[in-house]
């Protein structure tokens, strides 16, 4: 049995009940990924004479763009960084994992205090009064991180006031995969926006290597918002492929994907 | 010709390129009270047995759930909170409307600056120095509102440092709808969490008096999210209905603000 698994869309950090802060990510990259895996098997079983045992383990937000219903695919609804985590753990402890593709916009952040401007203002310049000036900006910054003045998160928070949101960053999921899945082939994606190609492939290289990636797809914003998506396939600091379209790009990943890790 | 503004689903501001602070809603309410107003000229032109002329102008996001094609029925897509009012003020400017129902989940909040914590504690440490401590407080809050050390919306913001999001309340939309349509029927919407039915109906009336509202619907979002969506509706200060479900909501408001200026 093969196992795939393919995270899509973007997450949903809440700042309060009715307020969240989101990732721009429609999910069509997952679903370009999934109907691509599930081609290549089926050419695969023709070619030889057999059918394939394979399951793709679809990880997801309820907003993103879906994949058509299809035996193969198990689906797992997430909402924030947290959640992608526990599900992508989980999975790693129960299966083997053969094949992995990290496309979902993952927030960097999520809500760590929010505080009305005015009172955290004034905690700021009480808490200063008590020291040395050489401490003062140690202690704002612990203040920025955690003021005393937040208010409560699982309350709708009031709009009487202005606002600062203090936003920690989340524990990046991409660091994780090999550390729970050292033997899966891991594909993981780099965004930035408007940089120059040498740039884009340089850091997506680097992002690579940090996550032990074996292949890494570097994208500009721009070529996405223009409807002309651009994708470089990077094996390592190598690029072995350069694709428009998101079906070009998703067919071009798997391709690869299975030569490097021929199940 | 009646004319009907519905405004519904929740406002997207951005906070960068690829990061949204967004508000919850399907705007399912508004699909229920288009199918309402729908139903409501269908009975009253098979009274009169003449058709009545009206256009529904449907203002929502193309993330909402949208009512059926309809030719009574005319779309403005919006994102953000000033791009609501600027529709609200063009077609107030245009049209002389006769009914508005504003259900829309408007985001109160807008990005005034993102700054990288270490950044903004430095800034305000340097800050106080040059100053005597009875002006730290009102320094403190200067800073934190317009940051110098903010790093520009219109980048993707780095994940390498913890943030300081400054948020700045944006303009209240039902506040201008009937500064600029002063004889329209106003139907407000009100949503609290987990109050008590007497503070709700207080906050509601409150909300409704200083905007002009000719109708406000209290809701509680626990009622919501509990699938039980509980509506009581007021005029003025007195409770005229009460309602369970999105569908009850919409038929009891159309009914009531046809009764208040039958046209």
């Amino acid at each position: 049995m093969i196992h795939l698994v393919i995270t899509a869309g973007g997450t949903i950090e809440d700042i309060d009940e009715v307020r969240k802060i989101t990732n721009t990510s429609t999910g069509q990259m997952g679903v370009a990924l999934c109907e691509a895996f599930i081609e290549a098997m089926k050419i695969k079983a023709n070619e030889t004479g057999h059918e394939i045992a394979y399951t793709i383990h679809y990880i997801t937000t309820i907003t993103a763009v879906q994949p058509p219903e299809n035996d193969h695919i198990k689906r797992y609804f997430v909402t924030d960084t947290e959640s992608v985590l526990e599900v992508v753990h989980n999975l790693s402890q129960k299966v083997q994992l053969d094949y992995f593709i990290h496309c979902m916009a993952i927030s960097d952040f999520t809500t760590a205090a929010i505080v009305p401007v005015q009172e955290l203002s004034a905690e700021i310049a009480e808490a200063l009064m008590e020291i040395p000036a050489s401490q003062w900006q140690q202690q704002i910054e612990a203040i920025l991180r955690q003021p005393n003045s937040a208010v409560s998160k699982t309350k709708k928070v009031s709009s009487k006031s202005d606002l600062m949101l203090s936003l920690k960053r989340t524990p990046k999921v991409i660091s994780q995969i090999k550390a729970w899945s050292p033997d899966v082939c891991l594909v993981g994606f780099k965004l930035l926006k408007n940089v120059s190609e040498s740039e884009l492939l340089q850091v997506a290289t680097k992002m690579g290597v940090d996550n032990e990636c074996d292949l890494v797809l570097a994208n500009d914003l721009q070529s996405v918002q223009a409807g002309m998506h651009k994708g470089y396939l990077l094996h390592h600091s190598d690029l072995v492929g350069t694709f428009v379209g998101k079906q070009n790009i998703a067919e071009g990943i798997v391709e690869k994907m299975l030569q490097l890790k021929g199940i």
